[in-house]
């Protein structure tokens, strides 16, 4: 039985536990491939993919870029500064000329939501969202996802809590719909100033107290806060923020059990996260790193491999 | 009969005939190389390319980019920014620099006119010109050519008016050359301001009005209008010159036959274009995109095959 | 017996002249590959290697990334601009997350003395410093040396004059270290505001006037005067510099012998060397930059090597 995942992956909101599943399970045996002497398969050898980042990113760049070359993929950056875009060329019309030039693959991050839908609606070329604006960032989903069920042997039942600025977060986002979808429990806490109002229509609970939070969940994935928040005046100050919402190891001993500790990164040590619980013995921080790889190469190949199976059709366009 | 293109291509003023052909027939098998699943051919492995990009760009460095690893070679982009030459280093150095590295091609776009000459002229490396000033830009020539050839059998006799900022075109010196040379006649049209004072002298009709062009071409190929024109003054507004020289479906309703629209990109939708135009089923823009790897990919190979048939010198550098 | 080079290599002061000599001698037989037809040998197939800029280069980062190409490794590069690092990330975390995405290999340039370092003690990728602050640039130096010795057959008891900024200049602090390491004699000159006020005690003759330095020399390696120099008063101006410390054709002339000149570019012509020098018979400059890309592959394939031979450890994380 193949699960399929369609041509583009654009957020965790749509797809089936079996689908999310299928691209856990593929990382699995991608993970083996990166701690090889030779690190590279030859699973997309004479595939050619653009990374269309229009924001800035090294971490999320550079994971897809390792995942892309260890597959054998050729690959080529555009940045938005530098790029057509800057002379005012709409996004639909980048889109169609990467599709033109044969390019199997659009990995794209842009500040609008949606844009990566937009994309690949527009193209045969498959899509790869790895950021749009306040939506979803999927593989940043995935790779959180695949990290505590390396922890925990199972999503089902687990208690996640999302702490911090989930009203801006796409992170957040995934990580609600994929989690549930799985079958986790999940809460956020933040003030309430960067919680989205409707939030428990999610199907998420709701922490206003960092405190209750810890009690209650087995895992907390720690959001970065942009800092720009503190001058748009969402929080009062860094310290504040730190003393109230950050995870601390003192608030962390008063917790019943181990917690779990993620971080999507980069981290703003000593504002949501202190270093003694980032650098600590229950922090899958750098394992989460490790796994965005993994599963960014999954998620590569799923697509790659959907559209070879779909057959003539696919042998037009990729 | 073998037709050399010499060490570089730095423009189509001075090609004959016979060497533009061997660049479009080249292009012809290269085209199917994207086509495939695997777009990967092994003719250019362990060369070295540098893409020296002096001013912004997209589709013309990721079309070469792509056209460089479909032929398996290895390329490294240098962008103006962030290079020596924003430590003072002179053109010359940064040239000698790369072929003492033992690069074996150098792709270059800069902002003045001669600039790829003047680099072909100092290092044994081949050096292609992706653009120089106003000069030329002779693969974006080559491309829109092999599409014209693709549509209409053959380049003889065919009328073609370029339309729009001839004046700062290096696309629209590329054509008048290319296509005279093959054997179409030309014509350029549009506000008076931007057409250059001896445009005749090059062997192309003028057209001071769109209709006109419209009612004689049997192919437009609309120019990028420059918005900084407007400010500086060589045109009044934009509405008013898509008023007067856009290319617009009512305009060429009232052709006598369907006129095929080319367009280098990015477009100005609705200034120099309509969108009706450009995605109308005369439009040739996607296809253009499509052959400008191809083009390239044929202009690579010829540049590399032509060294590598200059036998034991050309061992030494190449 | 073969002599290790340890994991990182972050500079020339802590090297044996055994290990300066194995780097020299290996890169000897990468200098044919960069003749070839076919540049690429499989060295370094399958490795991952991620060029961290954090100041800006062209030539150095070329050298680097044609070196790993050529070895067929995979590569990705970064920039300050556009990364993390422009997020507030500390180097030490950007650094564990290249490591939790398995790279082999982090070469890096920053703008603080001991990034390498620092960098290389917290992760178990190999680390090469492409240039620390004022500290050391250590395969600078090693070209240098390697061109010297392919001029005068060995470095024993040449001597070498550094001319120019030798206070702020980790390629005057590298070639120091190593020059005296293999048995050279070394001395600087320059004015007396850019002369650190110890360098005697790195084991260095000080000329104070550049006639002297030109009548003592076997090869003068002239450094890059920084223009800022000059607006930070460290210098009265550039024409005064020129007629005092700049190497010229006229002071050359009254030297006792040929002198072999250096310089590690990007040169200010007409400022600390004239082109009549810079393009002169005796002129390595070129060759120099030849050198790079044989020594950085040496560099390259050594610490690759080692960390093979360290057997199941190095198995882990590289």
């Amino acid at each position: 039985m193949t699960v399929s995942l369609g041509k583009d992956l654009v957020g965790l909101e749509h797809l089936s536990r079996e689908q999310i599943t299928a691209i856990l399970d593929t990382a699995e045996p991608f993970k083996e491939v990166s701690e090889r002497q030779i690190k590279k398969v030859p699973a997309l050898r004479g595939k050619t993919i653009v990374n269309l980042f229009f924001e800035p990113s090294t971490r999320t760049r550079i994971s897809f870029e390792f995942a892309e070359k260890r597959l054998s993929a050729d690959t080529v950056n555009v940045a938005a500064s530098g790029s057509s875009v800057s002379k005012g060329e709409t996004l639909v019309d980048t889109a169609r000329n990467l599709e033109a030039m044969r390019i199997d693959m659009v990995v794209i991050r842009h500040g609008s939501s949606g844009a990566a839908k937009f994309l690949g609606d527009r193209i045969n070329s498959n899509v790869i969202n790895a950021g749009d604006g306040k939506h979803e960032h999927p593989t940043q989903a995935l790779l959180d996802m695949l990290t505590l069920r390396d922890r925990f042997g199972s999503i089902e039942g687990l208690k996640v809590c999302i702490v911090g600025d989930v009203l801006h977060s796409r992170v957040a986002r995934s990580n609600i719909w994929g989690l549930t979808r799985l079958g986790a429990e999940v809460a956020v806490c933040g003030p309430a100033t960067l919680l989205p109002r409707d939030v428990e229509q999610l199907g998420v609970t709701v922490f206003p107290r960092v405190e209750a939070a810890i009690e209650w969940a087995d895992a907390l994935n720690v959001l970065r806060l942009q800092l720009e928040r503190m001058t748009s005046g969402f929080i009062p100050s860094l310290r504040e923020y730190n003393r109230v919402f950050g995870v601390t190891a003192e608030k962390l001993a008063r917790a019943p059990k181990d917690l779990c500790i993620l971080h999507p990164g980069p981290m703003n040590r000593g504002v949501e996260i202190d270093s003694e619980v980032a650098d600590g013995p229950h922090s899958v921080i750098l394992p989460q790193v490790t796994n965005g790889v993994a599963v960014r190469m999954a998620v590569l190949y799923l697509l790659a491999g959907g559209s070879q199976d779909a057959g003539s059709s696919g042998s037009e366009m990729s």
